[in-house]
């Protein structure tokens, strides 16, 4: 299946590597244009209250002040990314009557420059009737409990259920049934660039918004309807983007009023957030409670499983009901459960709303089932590799209601990240203070479910190919720094046999590149819009072959093929000829119209989750300070299954990231909350591993081939985020016996509960 | 033939109005680049010279210069629009060797700002031999004159020869022979917007310029010819650009400068032309001198025309080549010779390039068939209409080598013109001192011949439609304030029965927008475009008929059609569903693949000038003072045949605009020179008529339908800016008794040619 590729596999240098690298990538900050104005956003002090009145006056009459805006001067309509499902819409982009954390969006002000702005905030007066809040999901789902939505009495916004097998039967004929309840909480996407817009509207009154986003197409969707626009009125276009994590898939308040301001003024409008607004109020990962059970035979073998989890929400669906739906959707994977039980339940609380966060409900979910695993195999006396690789679930492999497993190489993970780390030796012979530990996972390419209800394609790619030898890729697709521009330009350079210098991409423009693209998520990217890519490309190859053959009078057997330049009958390559030409030749033929290809992808028949799941395994090394119980992380190794490599450097660069991200996850970051008020708003109180806190690392492709992507490839971008928590902990329980279930691991949880 | 337009014939506001009147449209000049350098161009101060050296070491070593260029720094590679002759591309970016007129471009300098690079430009020591200058075409042609070009002996660069039937039995055979030299003098586009450019080059050597231009696409071509670069890797985008009318269709040495610079200095780079620099060496109208003979029958009946012209090219190509085959096709237009000679010959003088202008050719040597026509009438006793009539094409005749006039109102618009101004009585009976004089016209609607050489479809056009009912318009053509943007968005909301406010339009951006548009000139637009338009708007249609066909299950026999937005069956209007609709059926019958089709335009069997010709008759009314001289134009009166009239003002717009033009021509514009230098480089000393000049005035369409033409249109643009020369020059004999064969028509002349 492997084929011999020229570029695809390479470590090819990113496309936005030498902008970024020179100073030169234009950020949406960075934009400045004519007459601007500058925008700021009152937020409310209080987790939950009633408003009773707003008065602008002041401010609206302070020189310099533009426009002043409140929720009552909008057109009061929800969004919410599940328009599948209208009722999940729950935010307006401006709060109306209520306020349901504090930092919620009440008011904006766009003026002549920030500061005027800054100023005028202050002048807007809010009388607000405070209301009890609700910061935990035990006081949130209590009978009485304080509601933050009327249309939602018990706070449970959306529940979500799986079942396949009986599980009580399972349990009842299990040797061995484990039941934890483990707590993890929210942290920080923590992008490096703020959220920022820039609107413009012309004089038609269309729209044209600059953002950091990962989702233009989304944003192009709902911030039409919040405005009461068609949605062709409305371009988006995403420049030089620096990071998401999940945090830039929405439609924002600032995206909304710098469009609404700069209709109402006629003047561009430029909202750029504080990284103090990001911490105070901005999406995050949600924290979960989890309840999992899962029975054993005494080999070790798997009879069922059983969990169900709440999702702290804080004020707003936000993606929310994605995380309780994938949730759900991971506590079925890695392992063969025969019976499988799920209920989801997301959960209101007067806390900035949790969203999506790289790993989507995964980090959570498959933290449960690692350490559970870990603590099974312990009790079990079983290896916790042997134990996983008794229960792996392998290629072919179905999950109910859930997909076929395409391709997959867990056991080979397994395998491979015991013998590169010497997992034999130290776990069994481990020096005093150190310990090792495993995590694993599974992520998906994509989703399937479409709950933005989408009427297009999931992905579409325009590949203009010329008599010149170059090649044009428009693709929405929203490269948002995880690299996707250079990944589709790979695919396209290998699919066409041009070199990466021959392609220039535009992309990630609602208006000049093809509708359209879900955007940047659920490692997508390379599945959807690759195969996009590829669909467009092999439709030009196809008029290139035709027109080739025409000229070289080739007979009908021959099959042809395009590398290094030239377009070729394989079984004579000295046939051929060079691109360009084959391209001229292809023209002449359609009487001088370029030659010009759409492709698009849209998984079908490929369940209801993804259309192919990555795996892997990651070992960690840990020593714990006896005294202090402060871990340090002495190296990772892991082994990983994304398919086919396309960019060995990029895969290498998200692994890093993903270790960078985990290691905060799993020891240092954290909101630090005092009734429902952020007191960590900046960098220094937030703690994240720096460049210097991360550990060498080594790791292993298991490349297997996915019939379902591009060339054989899947996800790489997200699930890599995943095992480090578990794995640390694992480690940690190894050189202290202190289980942690209750993320993150801190010193005085260690120091509290080590066993000398 | 005519169809019930909703929109087309409307006077639809233009797309550009709002931006214009607000001054909010953004001309080249008005963008400004983080870090941009400003350059200036050294001019050669001499008409015929060698360049010795070059000294710009003081330059380049002034603070705040960031680079110095000149010809031998550059690839040397020339450039010229007519690339299907190479012989005649003759230009070089900067001079290699040698200077040819007063304004050649020797050097470049780029500074942090506009001053510095002024400045600098003092520096650079330059030492010139001085040649012998020739400024006419006498000269040019002498035995043993100065040569400006080495591969070019004799001065005379291009050829064209047409000769159809026997000119001299036709001749022997007439019974009256009418022999004239006229001669007609260079005038300036004098556009508003001087010529500027800006360009900027990415990391990976990729270059976008953008450009005032009328031809993105030969610029993009050009300018990666001349830098030795692929064609697309070169972007260009047109701004708003104010006005154009010929000036600015070829690739311009600042154009190249910016690239050049850019690429070598890794900045952006911005020129701007001064009015001085437009003035002295900017492109110009030909002045030409034309030997025409003429033949009669006594009854009137045209037996053959002898014509024999010179152009006066200046010191390189441009345009010439074309005005040079289009003379010769103009001066066999409007009436039926049998037999027909033409000889064009393009002349070398040491003046700044004459190029493309308004009329291609056209105005000169139909300054000359009119006038000679309104000769021969007064010496054979004929009314000049009446005489013209006699004479005059009608539809379905033959040129030969020419093409098939397919639609033609000429003896409508004469008799029409006749009777809107009285001419019967002014003519016969006519007031002391005022006259009343008739000019005609025929125009082409786009160019056939190749002379670029593309190897694309000579227009193109992508429409994309939505189903919130909006569709977007794609096209390269270029908007220059002429307005086709509004007239290509009115030819697709007609056929797709939209309004305006549905239509988003891209255009003129080589990168985003369908590959290729020839550019705005030979007002090719409407035709060309508007055919690519609706090419693609019939492709929509198809599917959207096809989609409403399977969903309201009608009989094959069914022809359905769109408008007022809706798509319904033609027979049953009440089973029409919104346009939107229309296009989500389309669209789930794709499988979500959005609606998108190209539509494109080639003239094909249509002979080697145009798919179309105009036609038109200008009557003037003119008082001359007896004392002075001076003429003061009363009134004009134009019939005009333009195929279906899409949009109703904007062709009165074009009908003023040539008024205004010719009125110059006719009157008040010309070049001061002295031994080549033009003395006259500012609009206080360039005479051109301003609103106040400019007579009231009255207008007919007479509306043919042009099989050949979008929704039956042909060319509105040039045309009208013929008649008004010769239809002033015949008044003023009709006063005066003076007939002016030598534009333009001064006092002085007036004064010592006139007969009491």
């Amino acid at each position: 299946m492997k084929k011999d590729f020229s570029i695809v596999g390479k470590s090819v240098p990113r496309n936005d590597g030498k902008a970024k690298a020179t100073g030169t990538a234009t950020y949406t900050d960075d934009i400045k244009l004519p007459g601007m104005l500058h925008g700021k956003i009152l937020r409310s002090p209080f987790p939950h209250a009633r408003i009773l009145n707003i008065d602008t006056s002041r401010a609206a009459s302070l020189p310099g002040v533009k426009c002043v805006i409140t929720g009552e001067d909008t057109p009061k309509i929800k969004y919410g990314n599940w328009r599948l499902f209208p009722d999940t819409q729950d935010e307006y982009p401006l709060a109306i009557d209520k306020v349901r954390f504090i930092g919620d969006e009440v008011a904006a002000v766009a003026a002549v420059d920030a500061d005027t702005a800054e100023e005028a905030l202050e002048l807007i007066k809010v009388d607000y009737e405070e209301l009890p809040g609700i910061f935990d999901i035990d006081s949130a789902i209590k009978e009485g409990a304080p509601v933050l939505h009327d249309y939602c009495p018990g706070n449970i916004s959306v529940n979500r259920k799986i079942h396949y097998g009986d599980i009580e039967k399972a349990f009842a004929e299990s040797d061995y049934v484990r039941e934890d309840v483990f707590n993890v909480h929210a942290v920080s996407p923590a992008y490096l660039e703020p959220c920022a817009a820039v609107a413009q509207c012309d004089l038609d009154g269309r729209i044209t918004l600059w953002t950091s986003t990962q989702v233009p197409y989304i944003v192009q969707c709902l911030l039409a309807s919040t405005m009461g626009m068609r949605e062709n009125d409305v371009r988006v276009i995403k420049p030089f983007v620096g990071g998401g994590f999940g945090g830039k898939m929405e439609l924002r308040t600032w995206e909304f009023c710098a469009a609404f301001i700069a209709k109402k003024t006629g003047r561009p409008v430029k909202f750029t957030m504080t990284r103090e607004e990001e911490f105070l109020a901005g999406r995050r990962r949600h924290a979960m409670k989890l309840y999992s059970k899962v029975g054993f035979k005494k080999d070790g073998t798997l009879t069922g499983k059983d969990l169900r989890i709440y999702l702290d929400g804080g004020g707003y669906n936000a993606m929310g009901p994605t995380a309780t739906f994938l949730c759900g959707t991971f506590g079925a994977m890695l392992y063969r459960y025969p019976n499988y039980r799920f209920w989801g339940q997301h959960v209101y609380t007067n806390k900035p709303p949790a969203s999506a966060m790289r790993g989507f409900g995964a980090p959570q979910s498959l933290f449960a089932t690692e350490s559970q695993m870990n603590i099974a195999a312990e009790e079990l006396g079983i290896d916790p590799i042997e134990l996983r690789i008794k229960n792996a679930q392998v290629t072919g492999d179905e999950i109910p209601d859930v997909a076929t497993i395409s391709s997959c190489g867990f056991i080979e993970a397994l395998q491979k990240a015991a013998e590169m780390s010497g997992w034999k030796e130290k776990r069994y012979s481990p020096k005093p203070g150190q310990g090792i530990g495993i995590g694993c996972y599974s992520f998906i390419s994509g989703g399937v479910f479409n709950w933005f209800n989408t009427q297009f394609p999931f992905s579409a790619a325009e590949v203009r190919v010329f008599d010149d030898g170059t090649a044009h890729l428009l693709t929405m697709a929203a490269d948002i720094g995880q690299g996707c521009d250079t990944v589709l330009k790979q695919i396209l350079a290998e699919e066409l046999g041009l070199k990466m210098e021959d392609i220039r991409i535009t992309s990630a423009d609602t208006s000049t590149t093809p509708q359209a693209d879900l955007g940047a998520w659920g490692s997508r990217l390379t599945m959807m819009n690759g195969n996009a890519v590829l669909d467009a490309a092999k439709k030009i190859k196809a008029q290139l072959f035709g027109a080739v053959s025409a000229r070289q009078n080739l007979n009908v057997i021959h099959e042809l093929g395009c590398k290094d330049g030239m377009v070729f009958p394989k079984s004579r390559p000295d046939r051929g000829i060079p691109f360009g030409e084959a391209v001229a030749m292809a023209q002449k033929a359609n009487r001088g119209e370029p030659l010009v290809e759409r492709g698009y992808y849209t998984p079908r028949d490929k369940g209801l989750v993804t259309p192919a799941f990555s795996f892997g395994a990651q070992i960690s090394e840990v020593e714990v300070d006896k005294d202090t119980g402060v871990v340090r992380v002495k190296k990772f190794w892991t082994a990983h299954d994304c398919g086919t490599v396309i960019n060995q450097m990029a895969v290498e660069g998200q692994l890093e990231g993903s270790i960078q991200m985990g290691l905060g996850y799993a020891l240092s970051e954290q909101f630090v909350m005092e009734d429902g008020k952020t007191l960590n708003t900046n960098f220094l109180d937030y703690k994240m591993p720096n460049a210097m806190d991360v550990p060498p690392s080594e790791v292993a492709h298991i490349e297997t081939y996915e019939p379902e992507g591009p060339m054989g490839a899947k996800e790489a971008g997200e699930g890599l985020a995943i095992p480090t928590a578990p794995a640390i902990a694992d480690a940690v329980h190894h050189a202290t016996g202190y289980r942690c279930k209750d993320l993150p691991i801190t010193p005085e949880k260690i120091l509290a509960g080590k066993k000398d």
